[in-house]
């Protein structure tokens, strides 16, 4: 169990603290007090990885989200009770920060769409949604099996990975607002309801769909036999 | 004494850099010579954080906040007249942070407020402010007992703490200007009198709770003998 | 072949992420959804080279740049047959980066120069744009060379190397964009045409000439007969 | 030699790359190929300590900075010699650092004081611009003793002083630009002449002053018989 409520931890810091920073401190960057901007969230999401990778790593490997733990179950390198039993949680930890997140928001005031779900514009395509998702989970989640194989440097893991998340939102904010993660999609979305909630699908299938194509090159690349 | 010294230099490095940023380049992100706004701000109180554990890791452990003193003595990694002596030397160090800082500063012709400290606006609730402190403390405290304890990779406990701090700040600077740290809050208030000293007890109870809460889950995850 | 993939896989992501910070969230930082300014463009160039160097450096090392492969072929690290088959999969990568990249924008109506292509202002004169590709490109190789070499600390590297590169986009592209890396530029060209075309030459010579400027001090640094 | 030739170089890249930011990218931070502001130039002075570290740390130590150098040798670490060479490399480096710059800028048309000087505003006392220089240099080159002694994690200090150095910028840049380094104040000084020039020697008295207070705090965390 002890590793199950860590994925739980994991995944609530990860939606508390990446959506917090959207929804508390999302505004135009500006003097202490105001906002952050798009490069602060981009920060708070990667940062939210790197700091729990080094707290909890050790005790479930910190995945805190379904697509990774997908990536690693179909590398071969945990059971699929594990992989199923990780996922559960990760939602439920991402409930539970959605839920930190909108009492500390309503007492501050903030209305609307408090909770920071992914969704994507009308002037954006859904094809264009559908492979910036795929493809940056695809890239997020090869950083992971490659971070983490054992011929890597040791320790650095975390950061690679959690890097990793800040380059994505980066370049992916303006498009979806970034999931390559279901359960950082599926909390905000049962609290904005509307888009978010029809768009769903999108924030599941794509970064599943990803996550399965890096776990193939992944294999490619670690495949001993294959000629050099 | 030299680790008590050593805790005495850390907070106060801790409380002029972190603060100073907010008094002095605080101002909106701008041109070079103006301010550096919220993330700088964020900034500056983690990477003190993360240069002062690699300067003084190995005399003190570089705890710089009564509240991860409180973490670390109920997990059982320090006795109970250290810790008093770490808190008092911590509050000393603080001192002379804001006073170093109230020099540099009066000579600039900066006004006001001119200690940071820690205070919540009129429009945010008393339980959303307390809420956001412990459950960002908690947070930071777990950071602190998972990424030292002895199975996470060795040397990078620095980073994962100082980008905690920062991670906290990008979200919690807009609710309270962010404390989780007793010592930080109590210097500056006492230099800014008004809302800053009716408030300090916020900023001294909900980071030594959420400290508390971290030392009962890290306990959970590190019992040997507790169900997998 | 699996190393020749891996630089084809990395070049991809470099130019797809780093290019694609431009391209979709180039514009001024903002709130949440706009951009992430010039300092966010940086960024993304570098944390692409950092994730990607703990991702597959363990493969093929990670060089994902022509320049590079140049400098540690001239330092006998690598024979000219692979040196040449990374060069053209460098390029073959960069290629499908900006192929994507150019779908993703277009589903979301971006116009015009949508690759992120290299070029200087017509103020700036190409000797001060060829003098500042050629410098930066040797500063980078340089920090390559030295960081990889077995007196350096273990692991280090790649956040070294990507550092280096945030920081050489700091200082360029208010000059030229910043190539210090052939293939980089050659891809977006191609999408471009116009100037970016008729200045390409530039950035195929300068970082080659920097490079080799590396590869000449680095040897003298390292030899270990001449006097200390 | 080989080492005052690193120092060269090192000190060359730290001027040409922390001044150039603020000279070519100093503008308030905007869309891409503007700024990269305040917040940018600190990163630039920072990572160009961070990536030379690593590149020539092992041939010199990298210390490319005159008040390090009297820091390491106050602690004995090396003899007076070495000391006196070490400092005369570093300021011919600044100077080629500078010409480099000043050839850069000079082709893209930029006016004025072109290659980043120190000064301080008639706003700011002498007093308050001396107290700041003194004791951010007491900070930084204590980071550099505690982060490179025996028992500090190894690797790591690279990143620990670069990011001293970073968060020395982000509060003192509003003061005095940050020096902190007299090599990186004389340079630029002699491009600029005016109060630049003038005010030069407070850039060498105070980091000076500074780092002596650092060694001998240092050696008395350091010393091993006295009572702990």
């Amino acid at each position: 169990m002890k590793k199950y409520f860590a994925e739980m931890v994991g995944t609530m810091v990860l939606v508390l603290m990446g959506c917090g920073s959207a929804v508390i401190a999302g505004g135009a960057a500006g003097a202490v007090g105001t906002g952050v901007g798009t490069l602060g969230v981009a920060l708070a999401f990667g940062l939210s990885v790197i700091v729990m990778v080094y707290t909890i790593g050790s005790i479930s490997g910190c995945h805190i989200n379904p697509a990774i733990t997908l990536g690693i179950y179909l590398t071969g390198r945990m059971n699929g009770k594990d992989a199923a039993m990780y996922m559960i949680f990760q939602v439920i930890g991402a409930l539970l920060g959605s839920t930190v997140l909108y009492f500390i928001a309503t007492g501050m005031g903030i209305p609307g769409n408090i909770a920071g779900a992914n969704s994507y514009a009308e002037s954006t395509s859904e094809v264009s949604a559908f492979l910036a998702e795929a493809f940056f989970t695809f890239i997020f989640v090869l950083v992971v099996l490659g971070s983490t194989s054992s011929k890597a440097p040791s320790g650095f893991a975390g950061l690679a990975i959690g890097l990793a998340l800040v380059l994505i939102h980066i370049v992916c904010i303006p498009i979806t607002g970034t999931s390559v993660n279901p359960a950082r999609s599926i909390a905000p979305a049962l609290f904005s309801q509307g888009a978010a909630l029809s768009q769903l699908w999108l924030f599941i299938v794509a970064p599943f769909v990803g996550a399965a194509c890096s776990a193939l090159v992944w294999k490619y690349f670690e495949d001993e036999e294959s000629v050099n």
